[in-house]
């Protein structure tokens, strides 16, 4: 057992009580009848129910038997605002998706439409025991207020593309934009900032390091698609004729600061020159799948020590945003990718949730339950049929959950989800706003398809 | 609007109204707005609220407000009792899994821990939408007593080894067991019998020839396990110096009554084969990848005609009975397989999940809402933030749900799932007897591996 102070009974804010506590910590301890004392929107007390109950004395107990409590899930790759056009086309390859059908709605959504999507989001997220995330979109500063009066933490960057956007008339706009998010959010402990130019092929050379000389100046992380498809590599090496990670590294751009969403079509050379650098990759199986860009060999990035993250992309291209489908699916493509039935393990994906994504997002204290770490928990209901019986919770948690068993999710301390109800979000409302949110899509894409016409 | 009269007002058992109802029917018709009646268990009119509510009177009205409601799916595939061993042993080969960790388990199983098995099984199916199931196993009459007592339909097959089994000594013995058990469940609405040698690497050709001749006799299926992976089919190719297929089809065993399971190591050429001989194939895309078995290409089976269903597999090798994401597992994974996104579609695996499992059971009345069909239905909550928006309700059940959304169950017109509670399954109950039965497996497990140190 472990906690900040040792002979004196501590005076704490909550102390939880839970069946098992899956901690995620340094040594992967899972402790039985765990407790845990918060105090402040941190953690400060770890070990048995029974040593933590006789160390701290607190206002609020938690009781959470039955309960297997972890630390939250990190969704390390989101376009959050997207969540509105989930199911609006699907079976699609990632290049006619993106240009038929996402970007000509993309460019007519307004703020309030964009502001309805990343509640949607939020409100997915903290149902499935999600508890931060890495996202790009336009208009980044409504996705941070949204996540903000969520209670969920949020790494947030304004999308840059060279090509004449609804946002930005040049990269010097853009990353005044950077500056000024940053700056709104200085004060927020929830959401922080950083740089996001889309992809190779969307980005000039010398706009891809004006980014990253803003991301340097500000200290924050450099996130990009890359090497998402075989077709995007075949436009770099047409364009540049360099592959898209040689790309990168031939303009200095490959660092520890550095965060590539996707790598699928990716060779072992340019893996090891990854690892070389100390570059973060996010895993985006399910995406990956659906616009049949194929599956990342993960595996090899691992055992040559990257640090992988994993995300859920939009969930126009998903179509959820739940990690628990997002590790089984990196689990059991991994073992078909590498012909390897222990490839990609059930604690490897669960790593990758927490850990790893907190690394990505450059907050590397979340994603785990440890002494001074913050309380960003989540309680899953471990008498829920379809996890009967329950040899291993990570077992359980890599293949068995759905993601809808989570009964609490936490952040800070505060409880944004408790067994059914949600502490800031009016789901009724909700569902009021999105049922307006796509009737105004619809007549949009009405109208386009008539203006086609004449 | 149908129903089975026309001009005067018809005395129904309930009628349902829905947002949406998703038919599956042969146009695969879907009605805003929805209305069902049901008489005795059966369909009596389906069409739009209002049509239903002007044709029929009731003593029943099922309000499914705010819910789409869809025929129940059907698990083609999967080993009920087997759901005690989930998590038990994962991130290992076929093979290994089999031989060093489920059989040596399996052979000391009795029949009260089967039984719990096979309860929480039905549980896990119930809650997350599933009707009816396909199953295989040894003790098959308390599998069938399980369902007949959980109220879901069950098609059932004493599981057949050449060598030594739990069960039988010969195959005569299994034969019998067989006619006695279709005997057995002969008046239930319920439950039905199938014919279920185990695969061609554990039952000599001609056993299975026998064990076909018996599902003639008997006029039931006759399923097996077939070229599940390349291992298999080099152990066949080694003994008998064809491929698995070609050996069936050699023994005269390929027709209409024959239901394969996996078909993951398949040839074109074989492929032409089953669809000639009109055979049903089951896909488990999640076990398949679980014991890296590979891929099945299932788009080009059903280019050519031939009836997929879906299955799940046993909850060992899953680790879920969850045919939501079956479905989406089976849409996603095609489309990787076949290198086209527009493969294996969202209207495509909701077909195998219903009417085509349907048929792979021998059951073609179940897995559509028509009239004179069986009132076997399932309803989800659409408010549920994961499935907001909704533009369309089959790319949401193929894609977005989770199948925790399911609010309501119903079999026959009996409801068995509503809004948190089971009729049929006290789950309090079934924590208890899943608790003891675990200590008894790993007090087991512990007793072999001592034995073996000796």
């Amino acid at each position: 057992m472990s906690h900040s102070h040792s002979s004196e009974i501590v005076q704490c804010d909550t102390i939880i009580k839970a069946d098992e506590i899956v901690t995620q910590d340094e040594t992967r301890r899972i402790i039985q009848d765990g407790g845990i004392a918060i105090l402040n929107g941190y953690i400060c007390g770890v070990g048995t129910f029974a040593e933590i109950e006789s160390s701290f004395s607190s206002t609020q107990k938690l009781d959470l038997s039955g309960k297997i409590v972890l630390p939250g899930l990190i969704n390390a790759h989101t376009h959050l605002p997207m969540t509105l056009f989930r199911g609006m086309a699907d079976d699609l390859p990632l290049m006619e998706w993106l240009e038929k059908h996402i970007w000509p709605v993309e460019r007519q959504l307004t703020q309030e439409l964009l502001k309805v999507g990343a509640q949607v989001g939020c409100a997915e997220l903290i149902r499935t025991g999600c508890t931060a995330f890495l996202n790009g979109y336009f208009h980044e500063q409504v996705t941070g207020d949204i996540a903000e009066s969520s209670g969920i933490r949020a790494v947030l960057g304004e999308g840059f593309f060279s090509f004449p956007s609804p946002m930005f008339a040049t990269a010097n706009d853009c990353w005044e934009q950077n500056r000024k998010l940053k700056e709104y959010f200085n004060n927020s402990d929830l959401v922080r900032t950083a740089v996001t130019p889309h992809a190779v092929f969307t980005v000039k050379p010398d706009e891809l390091q004006g980014s990253f000389e803003l991301a340097e100046q500000l200290q924050i992380p450099w996130q990009i698609h890359l090497a998402e498809s075989a077709v995007e590599t075949n436009q770099c090496l047409k364009r540049y004729g360099l592959r898209p990670v040689k790309l990168l590294d031939t303009l200095g751009l490959l660092c520890k600061r550095t965060v590539l969403h996707h790598c699928v079509d990716i060779t072992d050379a340019e893996i090891e020159l990854l690892a070389e650098n100390d570059v973060c990759v996010v895993h985006n199986p399910v995406s990956n799948l659906k616009l049949c860009s194929g599956i990342a060999p993960i595996q090899k990035m691992l055992d040559v020590g990257i640090t992988v993250g994993l995300g859920t992309d939009g969930a126009s291209s998903n179509n959820q945003l739940n990690l628990f489908r997002e590790m089984a699916f990196a689990a059991l493509l991994g073992k078909i990718r590498h012909r390897d039935a222990s490839a990609i393990g059930a604690q490897t994906v669960l790593d990758m949730a927490t850990r790893n994504s907190a690394i990505c997002l450059g907050w590397p204290e979340l994603g785990q339950i440890a002494i001074n770490h913050p309380a960003d928990l989540v309680a899953l209901d471990i008498s829920s049929p379809n996890l009967l019986p329950m040899y291993s919770s990570v077992s359980h948690l890599a293949y068995a959950a759905t993601g809808m068993e989570v009964s609490m999710t936490m952040v800070a301390g505060k409880i944004l989800y408790r067994d059914g109800n949600f502490t800031t979000i009016s789901i009724k409302d909700l569902n009021n706003e999105v049922l307006e949110a796509k009737k105004w899509i619809l007549r949009m894409i009405d109208t386009q398809k008539k203006s086609k016409k004449t």
